[in-house]
């Protein structure tokens, strides 16, 4: 049994503790011949994996009426596992979920850091910088690398922080924002996490 | 006797009380005779009007000792109107300056509406919406367009109100900004007015 999380640019697989990447234009995914419990947020891919019978959609198997219809499957099974959190997704984008007593309350999607640096360096060669994590989130900036560091880095970090909750990281960029969330359980796993929990639930195996 | 503020996309005249823009490119600023104190932001038109007698840089007029070295000279000068408060100078960047006592607290840097929507839909279609001003920032969202309209604009919202001054709201997008910070003072003619004040100053007429 493989678990499969289908993204934008990459199917991310997890046998039983091995994981790897393969790319979503070169990668065909009739070669696998064994199942595969997965989840899709590509349009293009997902119409191809839906023809295959060894590839099992586990959005079916989720209860979807405490989310919203364009809301990426992603971010409803990172929620399906919380009881109680913020949930960062840092990736192209970063989705912030809130979950309250095992409910959804809501989320909100910022520019992950690559699209965030390039939204700087487009608007001026002169805000062309890397982030500076380091940055001490208290002192409103007096240099340029600061100040971009700070638009970008501060008013994500007082938004999660406002709701008094644990806070969860996930996402490829997760170890990047963990200085500025010190307070963070870091779980990159939480995906496949999830995905074997509601495998469990629906007794798929 | 002109005011102009040279940003990277155009001349912005004040002439009395009549404004008129000039593009950057297109523009030729020999064609102008009379005096013409400016402030300047595009390091290309710089080098063209330092060789102009009648083009008088006003950065030359301020004790940039309180600012650090690549701050913008727009975001300058509007700190040197202010006594106290925050200043949201949306532009194709928003930039964000405290002053406290008439003294540069710091800033920061954001990206503007333009460039902030562009970086959602580069990341993905299904993020390529127009933020809606009207989002109640209270509540965290369940459909696309507010998640990225509350990621843009509560996050901004949350940071701007945490300082718990005054805030001055300026540039081409501060009207849009108004519905999200009902509280502001708008002035669209911040820097001209600083520019008046500083000339003043300095005896320059």
């Amino acid at each position: 049994m493989l678990l499969c999380d289908v993204g934008n640019t990459s199917y991310d697989f997890l046998d039983n503790v091995r994981h790897f990447k393969e790319n979503v234009i070169s990668f065909d995914p009739r070669t696998i011949k064994q199942k595969v419990y997965y989840i899709c947020v590509n349009p293009k891919v997902k119409k191809i994996l839906t023809s295959l019978d060894n590839w099992i959609d586990l959005a079916s198997y989720i209860d979807m009426s405490p989310y919203y219809e364009t809301m990426g499957i992603d971010r409803i099974v990172a929620c399906e596992y919380v009881q109680n959190g913020v949930i960062v997704d840092a990736g192209s984008a970063i989705t912030v979920d809130v979950v309250k007593d095992g409910s959804f309350v809501g989320g909100y999607i910022y520019p992950g850091v690559k699209a965030m640096q390039k939204s700087y360096a487009n608007i001026s060669k002169a805000l062309e910088y890397e982030f500076n994590y380091e940055l001490n989130l208290d002192i409103i900036p007096k240099n340029s690398q600061d100040a971009i560091s700070y638009g970008y880095l501060k008013l994500l970090h007082l938004e999660v922080t406002s709701h008094k909750m644990d806070i969860i990281l996930t996402g490829g960029d997760a170890k990047r924002l963990a200085s500025i969330f010190p307070q963070a359980k870091i779980e990159e796993e939480l995906l496949f996490h999830s995905m074997n929990k509601i495998i469990k639930k629906a007794r798929l195996c």
